[in-house]
């Protein structure tokens, strides 16, 4: 199953798995079948492209809303690859940088790619390395232009790549061509109730009876949320409880969990 | 109690205290309910920092109305904590700089915090340091995907960060993606009639009789008009009252201060 | 009185009173309450900037039509208090400059007050200091900054500083959020038709049987377009009147007077 | 009379006069009520400037439809004053020129003119001037500013100033606030039909029986324009008949002339 | 008639005939009413401009449909005139280049233009010459400028100078104020069918049965397209009719015809 | 036939076809009655620029959706010709080149063309060499301007060119002008049911009684898509199946097939 397959292929590839492993801090739960889905069909498109002979270059996009866990899927396909070449794209290790410069960074990283046999290029919130921001809307052209190229420039003979994009700004995306550039696209959701709850056994932080109803007002959570709000809870009204309840010495009150979720959701 | 919380803890911090206490001149009273909700829950995210281990990172916005006291209590935790890094970031010390510089600075300090095990950050007037006018709008796009991408990444393995953002303007920082960038948002009012009598009370400058008089000229004011307001009134109607006022001896004429009242609020 | 009070004060101070002098050509006659009552009331924000301990910054604006009078009551207001440092800030002096020398110099204005330890600023036209045009609109964003963050910086301890702005531009100042910078904001109007009378009789340049018409003719007037009109008026229908009447020898024709009302009023 | 005031005043000016003789190529000829007016108004204001004390600045805008003979009207006054300064400012002799450098040759302009005791200054097109066009609009903010601050400095003591502006885009001018700066206004006019035939008589190149039915046919044309077409028309339906015509030996046919008229005529 | 015209002037003018030859590589034929009238009343303008003493400058528009003859048509007058110097200013020669560098060119253009008794200066394609692109609209303001001062701007005494200028985006000209800045425009038509039969008829590439319902189905087509279309109808079907065709043996087949018609033309 | 055509004329230039190769990677099957027609028009008019005296530029547009197969189309073209120049310009050999730079790039072949005798070049993907993005929208006049006149220039006497453009989006070409500039426009459409039958009989991957209905779901499928397709398909359900049906051993499922074909189509 799923969190099997995690575990089943080794992977042996000269990228630092440290920097993929540092997005998924919270682990990988199972959390609901669109997940697995998407998991089993990224890997297959990993297949494909290391036996294709007509498609040396295959993109795929992760869309869905903040926290839904769309950086730590695509980190988990990467580890779980065994390409030689395996590398993040982030906007984190550009901060201040010149669009220019950012463009010649993210056309190195290509150029890597294209003297391995087989590559993985996480280009992680897209929308952050366009310089994406709603009001405007104002982002950098010169960077969507040369993601519009490299999305489409085919790797030398010989040379195979698979291009992963993550977004939480599809309708961005799309509307400056970046979306149709990619060959598939998967929405990545947040998480339904019945997703939630099998959460929340896992974490094993409730007494059973409120298990339920915690998870019944997690229904659209994104499970990147879920993770803060348990910590949030977690503290007690007055601090000082997080110890015991991790310890599994102590349970959540429910009625304390539901003052945080008033915190955290914006209406 | 709220106003015994501010004392019960001995800060023993790196950081200057000084900057963070010309940021409540007036000092702090007891001004109401919400104050102080926000008060205990920002010092439990403290807590929360500090013992968590899945969540390095917290970020929390104080949102409200001009004047409403949110640098004044964003420095209060930061002064209660005891956290050996605390820095506020004000465009105060950044006036004409370019945004390039500004932006250097403000990774400067991030830099800084993450040397620290315990840090905290506290991003005064966001609406300034992203420059923002609404004409346009306009605003520095480069400061704010700095602050986008600073607001998500993790500070290095074993160091824990808390990151307390102020602003009037949360519908301009909504539409540019930076109050869903924060893990929680606290909405700092105006004082109600009730808590504009109970600071009035505290201030002790108006005859017994005139004091509901007063607070119920006062509904909605934030609490730095108030002391503005006060002040103004202090001085008489023909100068020179301010210090029998202050003193005790004589108490400011409710005419006079309905005249300063009218200067001060604009319709 | 008014006039009185101006010449009860004798100020002494550092800077050179002929800049402020040269703000008020005409010198200052009575023309009306409002007038007088904002000239007071400013003239008691003097006093509190001196003698307050709390608020060691206050800001004042005056807002009005284009020739109004505020530039003169601003500089009668410098002059009269006995500040050791008083200043006018003027787009005069600064004109083709770039936006940033500019800065620079508002900015070094403020440094030069925080030395003082009473100080007064007067930034004179503000909408011309922004470079404002109303297409677009246009105005530059990087000096509307320096001054919404200089306009609430407090002055070092032990300083005081009252910054008085004036503006014909108020709405403009208002959407820039500039007006609500301002602790207090004062509306100098025009003359009415009773105001202007008075000017009139002290300038003594109408029959006594014109005055009245003359005078209901110039209802809602500014003072400085009034002094315009005057003056073209002496002139007489063919020149060279204009001896004669201010040596008081003729008066001017009152159906010439129409005539040049026509040509300086555009409808 | 009009023609005559011309040639009444003897000039004794610094500037060289040919700059401004060539502002009227097709010289000055009686062309109605309007244009006398405010040529006698604008002789007044000349001496204005020269006798106040007052106001020892004065600004006069004419504005109307292109052609209706603005620049050669303010070239006259400039000519007739006895001033020995009178300086004309052209977009011609700064083509190309960044805005900044325009700025600076104006000011100069300006510069020079405080120190004569007497001086007029011609902006000459202002929209030119500005680098206005329509679509956008577009324009140089820096000019208008330096002219919306140059248009209110007063000259230093004892000097004075008359500075005539020109411009067929009055509304423009009006939206960036540059009308409102200058003193007075007035309005050049296209001409009439019975202005138009005042100066068909003057050139005299119709049969008497076609002076009418030309001049009807003329109504609300700018003089420039006349003169342009007129010149067309003495063309001759086949060339060469303009010499006889000037000469007087022959008349314009009416029929070519309103084939003329309709080339030069756009709906 | 318009043909002998071209061919009774002999030109002996300074400037290379070769530039202004390549402008008409389809030679010029008649084409109907409007095109001879545009020509004579240009040449028209030549004399004028030759004759006239009170207007050294002349300046004339053709506009109309894209590929409707305004090139070659002046073209033409400049060759067709015996003025010693005759230039054109095109874009093809300044591609690439700087908008400042562009609008350097045009100027020495101009000033070279200035120092001959009698020059014609060509504006080819001005919607080229501005960098107008109907997206924005945008377009070089600086270049606009430029030519607006150009084209009002008088040579010095004793030169005399005609400007023509050519446009197929005669509504963005108007916009920006280039049109009026002309003194004299004409609308340099498609062909009608009558005219497009003429031209037929003059190639003689049809048999004369198919010659009317060739020419009916080019109504409202402009002359440049015209030749284009006879050029690809005469490849044939199946390629390698051209030169049959071109040398009489040969006539186009009507049903080809129609096909490339179809090709051509979009909808 | 139209295969047969690509196959009996064997190139002989200059230029590398390895470019040209590599833009038809899954090479060239026949897919329907409208490439076949535009392939055999696009090589008419390779004759036409060959044999023609009067038009020695011919420029043609190949516009159509996403993948619909132009560049191939095109390419093919090229190779197909017997030109001894022939060179494709791309944005994937100048990503993140400044505007200026690409220009200068453009101008380069196209003087280099203008050497040879006969020509053709490729401009492919106009949009993005145009930088073009839906948003604003935006792209780059410079680049724009250059191909405007670059695609009316002549070459020089005795040189004759064919360029050919493709595109995907017509109709913003078209609000630039730079589909007017084109001498001819080919619209290339997606595959039909039954030219996508045609293609899928010719890869034989399906049984023969899943043809139909595969055929009958990419009704609207552009031939580029339907490679990628087939390719993710072939790997099977599980991974692994891709070998056996390429060998002809197995056959895709059809129900795998829709799968795959739910992932790759977006609402
Ligand atoms: N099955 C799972 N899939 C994805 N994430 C999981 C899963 N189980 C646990 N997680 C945890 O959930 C978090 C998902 O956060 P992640 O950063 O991947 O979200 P995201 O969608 O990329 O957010 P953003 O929109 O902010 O970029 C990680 O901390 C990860 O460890
Ligand atoms: N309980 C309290 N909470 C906050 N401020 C208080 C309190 N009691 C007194 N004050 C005083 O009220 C003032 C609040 O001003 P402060 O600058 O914090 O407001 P602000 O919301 O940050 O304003 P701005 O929107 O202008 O940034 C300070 O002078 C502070 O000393
Ligand atoms: N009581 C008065 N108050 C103000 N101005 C007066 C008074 N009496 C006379 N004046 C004269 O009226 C004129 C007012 O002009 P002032 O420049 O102050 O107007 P303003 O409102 O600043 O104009 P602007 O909007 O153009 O800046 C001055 O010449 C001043 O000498
Ligand atoms: N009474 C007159 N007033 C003005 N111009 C006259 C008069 N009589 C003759 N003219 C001639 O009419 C022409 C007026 O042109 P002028 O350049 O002054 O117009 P303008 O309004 O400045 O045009 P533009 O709007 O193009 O700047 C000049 O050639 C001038 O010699
Ligand atoms: N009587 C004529 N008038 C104009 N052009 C003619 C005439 N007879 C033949 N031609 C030919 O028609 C073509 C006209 O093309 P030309 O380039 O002048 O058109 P245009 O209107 O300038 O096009 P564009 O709008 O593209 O600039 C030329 O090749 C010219 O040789
Ligand atoms: N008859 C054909 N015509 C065109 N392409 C074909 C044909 N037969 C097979 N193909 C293949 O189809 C693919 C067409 O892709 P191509 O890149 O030409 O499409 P495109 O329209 O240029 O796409 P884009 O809009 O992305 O530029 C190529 O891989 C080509 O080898
Ligand atoms: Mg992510
Ligand atoms: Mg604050
Ligand atoms: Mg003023
Ligand atoms: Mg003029
Ligand atoms: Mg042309
Ligand atoms: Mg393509």
């Amino acid at each position: 199953d799923f969190l099997n397959a995690l575990h089943e292929i080794v992977p042996a590839f000269g990228a630092s798995t440290d920097d993929l492993e540092r997005c998924r801090l919270n682990g990988i739960v199972s959390c609901g079948d669109r997940h697995r889905h998407i998991y089993e069909r990224a890997m297959l498109l990993v297949e494909q492209v290391k036996v294709s002979k007509g498609s040396p270059l295959v993109t795929c996009l992760l869309e869905g809303p903040s926290g839904s866990g769309k950086t730590a899927l695509a980190a988990t396909v990467g580890i779980d690859s065994d390409f030689p070449y395996v590398k993040i794209v982030s906007a984190e290790t550009m901060i201040g940088l010149h669009e220019s410069t950012k463009c010649a960074q993210i056309v190195k990283v290509f150029e890597d790619a294209y003297k391995s046999p087989l590559s993985i290029i996480i280009l992680d919130d897209l929308e952050r390395l366009l310089e994406y921001v709603a009001i405007g809307p104002r982002f950098s052209n010169l960077i969507s232009q040369t993601l519009l190229v490299l999305l489409k420039r085919l790797p030398p003979k010989g040379k195979k790549l698979l291009v992963m994009g993550t977004t939480s700004e599809v309708s961005f995306l799309d509307s400056v061509g970046v979306c149709d550039a990619f060959s598939v696209t998967y929405h990545v959701p947040t998480l339904k109730t019945e997703d939630a709850k099998m959460v929340l056994q896992q974490l094993n932080v409730f007494s059973e009876d409120d298990v339920d109803a915690a998870a019944e007002s997690l229904n659209d959570m994104p499970i990147k949320k879920l993770y803060m709000l348990i910590e949030m809870a977690a503290q007690g009204e007055h601090g000082g409880a997080a110890e015991a309840i991790y310890s599994g010495k102590q349970k959540i009150k429910i009625a304390h969990f539901y003052d945080c979720l008033q915190d955290i959701v914006r209406y």
